[in-house]
């Protein structure tokens, strides 16, 4: 059977691992798909060095280009990065007839609906395995795995540096910017951290996670993002003194008000699966109405395992290319005319239990007012530690029960104006699961 | 657009379940699958009870056949276990041009290889999530999720009900009866318990899972099958104190020599992520050679959440059945014509550490004699343990390195006829993965 032509524009990290997994297994992926998965040809910025390192026998071009216009070419693998570049290569591959593999979260999530019409118009696919948790196949279950069920929600931990920062945050009691130098050390995290410990690459994630779980337009714009920076190593010593960890989870749940996207460091019990997914490890945890709640665990970033879900949608792709469009598994998990545009809640209409961490004077009667504040905002508590006095000042942390966000703004905001406050509160979110 | 027309043979458990999911999720469904997948008739043994729990608007009969031979029916979902007529009914489903839904891993294991082929031949599509780990979608995950990887192990906790068991005795001391008690009476184990504790429902999966792993005929003749009735409370409480926790586990393993498939009680380290799935819930462990491990949990039985396996199964059909055969996802995640007969090692042949423990005369020299022998067998030594002597009894516990198993058998057969010796050894299995 004719093979299929692939042209891989980029060679880097992703780029060089799918290079290297579609040679290595070539003979094991041709049992699988039924034919054989060739790249035709390599773009790339250096030819030279892309030269020394692939060899002879195959095509390598400074220009992205030639590989997107070139007619031989069946499929396109993106893996360039960045979003002003990829979108004019991956719209022109498609307007080209070509179908798309692409592991870039940022391009999709900021302009996923407008690339998903055009390759529907057009009757080819873009894949995105490798776009959500590296190599586990999360993109699947979500879309074909649990299509019998109403998925009620998501929760992940899909940014590995991160996860790993507050791993060593807890287990050896760094500061956040130990285990960020430590993690950049590591090859972890990057040198520019941003993305990453602000919350930005989760968010892009999570976006498109909902969009899949819900059937809504992907939309960035309306996440709450809140990152790691913040975090510090009081808050991680009292959740642990609470039986909880602190997780940054991308959380995206169905309520009959609308959805909730959010991305913010979170409490969750320690003897939970989430808390225990520790270094650099991926878990998202999905609930659904019928199968109750799975949970996908692997590497989500690296060379190789971002490959094997980008080869996995080549395999895809070329199982497919053949069907019928409209049979096709839908981009977003639904069918496009059945994309629902359900209102996304503002972080204020956002319902969860919180930690609320408060440094007061060591008084009589402070407890009392703050008890009177949080009731006063229709918030219920659930627990309260005092630390002992130190120096005339107390620390007294509260877990309550769900409540909305907007009225433990409210409470906060009353209690800061409480005389014997000594700080800021420190807020946190807490999810039971 | 035409809905898809299903056949449901059997309406208990698994089928009550698919019934009610297609109805209360009917909405969400078609918006993924893109069109309307409707069961127009029903096979049960009792049509009057039938006819009162899903009404009148659906055709019930009491002869399957009637559904088999239907022309207006698509897809038969085969839900009514057994081997014999179930087989009977799924051969002429499939010589009727039929596409075929099961859950039923006795029937596969046993006749998988016969039944792929006609269906092959036909042109249809035999699915079977819901056979394997009820809702968690681990058949999908291993053909389409990992088709960029050599498989390198699969190691699972397959069988809930065991799983159950073996939390129980350990958590809170129970014997394997009272444990098995307390199942029956909540359900998670069968009044003949037999398949679930002796590890033959485990060996069943496992065989579908190897096949798809590796590409190899579906061979449960070929598998190692030990079961949990002979574990007691002092190798759990044992295995406890070494850092260990004891799983039910089918493990296959690829080897140069051929493929391991065995199923039987495992030590693994506490902390591993295995260890800590508990009571009846499932998960498997798959180590592909690029994405590294990847793990995969949820219930893996029950009513609604093995439905939603076979109602994914009906959407993934539905997708497909428009589309070339030659193109869909083979059956046993390979091309048939690629499907190699690698030989399943003997179970002398599998390469493990292993935990053994010995009831001895308190005296001097026996540690020197054991360890002579282990050696003579060529087998290391880990670790030792010895409990403080009672009644002139000393109990050694010995971990050892990685060895072949026909040596620790030659090496049991000669430290037990020592002259100190008081008991059979114990002999379990340890993997660390």
């Amino acid at each position: 059977m004719k093979s299929m032509k692939v042209g891989l524009l980029g060679l880097g990290v992703v780029g060089g691992g799918t290079w290297n997994v579609l040679r290595r297994n070539a003979q094991e992926i041709t049992r699988r798909a039924g034919r054989q998965i060739e790249v035709v040809c390599v773009a790339v910025r250096d030819v030279a060095k892309a030269r020394a390192r692939i060899g002879e026998d195959v095509c390598i071009t400074d220009d992205p280009y030639e590989i997107v216009n070139d007619p031989n070419i069946d499929i396109v693998v993106e893996l360039i990065g960045g979003i002003t570049t990829a979108k004019a290569l991956v719209m022109l591959a498609i307007e080209n007839g070509k179908h798309v593999v692409t592991a870039n979260k940022a391009l999709l999530a900021t302009h996923g609906t407008e690339i998903f019409e055009a390759a529907s118009a057009k009757g080819v696919m873009v894949a995105f395995e490798g776009a959500v948790a590296g190599g586990i196949p999360i993109i699947k279950a979500i879309r074909e795995g649990l299509t019998a069920n109403r998925i009620e929600w998501v929760a992940g931990i899909i940014n590995g540096t991160t996860n790993y920062i507050l791993t060593e945050m807890r287990s050896r009691g760094l500061s956040f910017e130990q285990a960020l130098a430590q993690a950049q050390h590591l090859g972890y995290a990057e040198a520019d951290p941003t993305a990453d410990v602000q919350g930005i690459d989760a968010a892009q994630k999570l976006t498109l996670l909902a969009s899949m779980a819900f059937g809504i337009p992907v939309q960035l714009s309306r996440a709450y993002v809140e990152g790691i920076t913040e975090l510090n190593a009081v808050d991680i010593a009292q959740a642990e003194q609470l039986g909880y960890r602190i997780k940054l989870l991308g959380i995206t749940r169905r309520r009959a008000e609308g959805i909730e996207l959010r991305v913010h460091p979170t409490l969750v019990p320690a003897n939970s699966i989430l808390a225990n997914v520790e270094d650099a490890m991926n878990a998202v945890l999905v609930s659904g109405d019928a199968v109750g709640q799975t949970l996908y665990y692997g590497k989500g970033a690296g060379e190789e395992p971002t490959a094997s879900a980008v080869v996995a949608d080549l395999v895809d792709v070329t199982r497919l290319h053949t069907a019928d469009p409209g049979h096709r598994v839908p981009h977003l998990a639904f069918q496009p005319e059945s994309v629902v545009d359900i209102p996304v809640l503002p972080i204020d209409e956002v319902r969860c239990a919180y930690y609320l961490r408060l440094s007061v004077n060591d008084q009589p009667g402070v407890l009392a007012e703050i008890a009177k504040e949080l009731s006063n905002a229709g918030i219920s508590i659930g627990s309260m530690v005092q630390q002992p006095p130190d120096q005339g000042e107390a620390s007294l942390t509260f877990l309550t029960h769900q409540a909305l966000e907007k009225n433990i703004n409210q409470a906060m905001l009353a209690i800061e104006a409480l005389p014997f406050m000594r700080s800021k509160i420190t807020r946190l979110r807490v999810e039971e699961f």
